[in-house]
């Protein structure tokens, strides 16, 4: 049985695969793709109502400028988030508490 | 409700304090605890037998060479090992296939 750990980095394959494979490139976001997944997946954590939000995590992420973001690529939104919202928890625990 | 996104966002964030909070400083990894964590959470997936791996693995995390793995440092690991698993997965589905 896979641990928890394991499960969640399951989880990062199955659902960039899940919007990579709508149209064009079955391996890569086109801006589309990457729209319709930022949406449904982290509505709630980006909540922005900028519409060239897209746009500004696609020119981010966008590292080689192929206009499409592959898995590597998307790895990398996803652990810069993952960093700010565990900084975020510790502040709101008081970080100096356990130091 | 979290997204399969977020909730796999939040285990990385849950995993990493279950093992930091053991000994020390609650906000980072010692060696014994990165070592608890690889055994149990990747033991699978790394599946060495080679008994410095862990001490290798501290090595290339350490980025600030303070003997110890914040969380940052944590999510590059993670990251890496989840873009090597997506890797193999598209070797074992020919990458070819879709280009």
């Amino acid at each position: 049985m896979a641990s928890q750990l394991e499960s969640a980095m399951e989880s990062l394959i199955r659902v960039f695969h899940n919007y990579s494979c709508q149209e064009g490139d079955k391996y890569k976001l086109s801006n589309v793709e990457l729209k319709s997944l930022l949406q449904n997946e982290l509505g709630d954590f980006l909540g922005s109502k900028d519409p060239l939000l897209v746009e500004k995590i696609m020119n981010d992420l966008d590292k080689d400028h192929d206009g499409e973001v592959d898995f590597k690529e998307f790895v990398i939104l996803v652990a810069t988030l993952t960093v700010a919202c565990n900084d975020s928890n510790m502040l709101c625990r008081g970080i100096g508490e356990g130091m």
